[in-house]
């Protein structure tokens, strides 16, 4: 029996005169592109780009959805109401699915960026709310999430499909939940440790908690960061080195 | 053989806490609603409302596409390159369109907002960029636009349906372009007046300039304000005095 | 004895083409003006003009900085870090001041708006970034807050002055904190009922709590709401009865 | 007798999560730092940290005040009127005053940045606006231009003092003006020739201009680039070849 996984990345978060990443190397590496909406990061000429470039090389789009902050690049809580934020992500995913269009292209999924994604594991009316937005725009669009977070429950519970994902650079806690971004230990940086410890999540299932204690991780995708020159490397082992243990690297179904 | 004219009009131009004008007053009086994008004006929940207000009123939506300029109402001419203007209404058009398929409609036009709509009369790099974009998304959405300006003449040469309109509150020049703005007398004040000269453009199809000259205006829609409670008056009495004329008030087809 | 107090309200809160509340109106009754700084509203020509308005007629300016959210206009939390925050409360605090030297005269106080005001009642780490900023700005600036939060605590721990403020049109809860603007009740609108009340609260130093138990409560400065046509009214009657109970309407020393 | 020159550079041009060019690399060449104010890039956080650093190494701070168009990072002409742009330049003086009194330092010249650099060359009401909000704000700050521009001549008609520039690595036409960026051989990269350039228009008061002709220039200061490493480079080169050549480099008077 073949092991599928799908590899996505972060793409599109330039904004003006930034850029962020190296997107045309990273588009080489993964099979779906989480691409920004403009909230937290990308103006519409960086992801038209961008969408372009995933259509010519086959990668599929993601509409990656933010809180409405572009000097904190999403990485922020906001207290947002529920209708609000719905409106929000609507705009985007239908900004991001014209672009889409125009280049060629589709949203075919949509996955939350930032402090969004993490304050939607616990925080249930925001949670419902990216949910409720996602089904009014298409309800034929899964959502990739952590599992065991309430988004992908309420999604599940709306009929939504849900994609689990793991994190290839970053430490778990033993319940399974994602290491704060501001704690120490919660960024990987050695490629070759990164890509066993994503072919063993892949292959077996499991990962190493920051504890040393072992947590089941189910994943039919893993993210790779491909904001930095060392992030395409890594992205780039992990490529390697699971197609060197026969996984075969697809989008998700 | 009847006679009939489409009333257009600007909506959904309030921002967060702000509002303005009374968009459910306008929608009992007009037949297509151009609704802001988020750019010049209009946070995501407002425009949302605004669809649904219009889907509900059964009155067509249009996106009024502008300079990405919140703090100067889009009523500045912005230097913006073509690749990025095309990018920018892309990004707009799509995120209306969201929006108004959410609330049960389409958008189904486009006009082009403020300081642009005066620029691409003119300016034909800024014009072109915005029929690529238009015809880039959806081909078959009509262009909203002055008659005899450029922007007009590239949507046409570009297979894309034009719609004309009189502007029924602006004074004119003996060229039929608008005063500008900064002007005396470029806007008008009579309700009374202004109706009857909403009259003579659709039933006779010329307008008196602000010299006093006569002027030719073909009219396909007549652009009715909405930012004042004054503009809501003027709007009804318009709407009042073409039915009272045997005029059917209806979209454009 | 003379009994003296300030009369505070939020100003300058319109953002390009748009407005809010009666400004001119607000200055004839209040004599001190907080504000805003450009993040929750505020664009440099409305704050420039409002300036300029409140130097012609004797009113002193305080610095009304928010939150980073137009959207939003400071009204929903964000979990900004404490040197993002510190940095943009300096930001703002010399934006206005510039303007308000140019206007002839000074930034003269610090009020917290919206979000940021309530989030600091008990967000220590906010609280000591605001205060934190304000001391390295101009360690002589009095800051304004609500007594017994925490802001008011860390910033009087700090050696600012520090000014207590009552709300004339905001329900207490018996903790004497106020009821949140979302709960039914939270926000009263008979203006001889709140005139009545901020009488009491002047000359008595008690409020009536919102489940009717009365409520202690130290107010150097009152805040009047000045963004609707009804709350000029009711500010109006504030003065008009605090001046007959002879009262002395002055700004805090 | 001593020939000298200051060496200028645009900093703090990062926002938020992006970063542009090696500030502290640059801080260690130029004697004065062009630093943004937020409206083109440099988010306060930002803003601050280069101020400090610019205050640790004793180099002087000038307030870079552009368009408010952080997406097209100030290089694209606004059509803002004068009474805008004057609260706007206030607005952003006041600003980064603040934060570099913070880091115990002052603003102390003004030079315009991008297309409002380019735009009052030639465009006079925008020039004055500018040169108003200067002399509102502090008539004492010096203003960095281009020889030859209106807006140096309304400066010095205002009673201001001004300070020219030439650039280091752009191509000059043979009025003296540059020429613009959207030409082929526009900006120049070759760091050896680049030095070589500017010790001639330090030494000798001349630059070829791109069609070979011999052209004046007078500056006070050369403005070096700094948003790549090649800048970098290139700025240590002019440096390296200046103080070979017994030019003294320190801050204009």
């Amino acid at each position: 029996m073949t092991i599928r996984v799908d590899l996505n990345s972060d793409l599109g978060e330039g904004y003006g005169a930034w850029t962020l990443g190296d997107d045309n190397a990273m588009l080489t590496v993964v099979t779906s592109a989480n691409i920004a909406c403009g909230f937290h990061a990308g103006d519409p000429t960086t992801l038209l780009a961008t969408c372009r470039s995933a259509a010519t090389q086959n990668v599929r789009i993601g509409a990656q959805v933010g809180y409405n902050d572009l000097s904190g690049f999403g990485r922020r809580f906001i207290d947002v109401s529920p209708t609000d934020l719905a409106a929000d992500v609507i705009y985007q995913l239908g900004a991001l699915d014209g672009l889409a269009r125009v280049a060629g292209s589709r949203v075919t999924y949509v996955k939350p960026h930032g402090a969004l994604y993490n304050a939607i594991v616990h925080h249930r009316e925001q949670a419902r709310a990216v949910v409720d937005a996602v089904r009014s725009y298409d309800a034929s669009l899964p959502v990739l999430g952590l599992p065991g977070s309430v988004f992908l429950a309420e999604a599940e519970a709306a009929g939504l499909t849900v994609v689990t994902e793991a994190f290839a650079d970053r430490a778990y806690t033993p319940e399974g939940t994602l290491v704060p971004r501001n704690q120490p230990g919660a960024v990987l940086h050695n490629p070759v440790a990164i890509a066993e410890r994503v072919r063993r999540i892949v292959l077996e299932g499991v990962v190493d908690a920051i504890d040393g204690s072992r947590v089941t991780v189910r994943a039919d995708s893993v993210c790779v960061h491909g904001d930095t020159p060392a992030a395409v490397d890594m992205a780039t082992e992990i490529r390697r080195l699971l197609t060197a243990s026969d996984v075969t690297i697809t989008p998700f179904t």
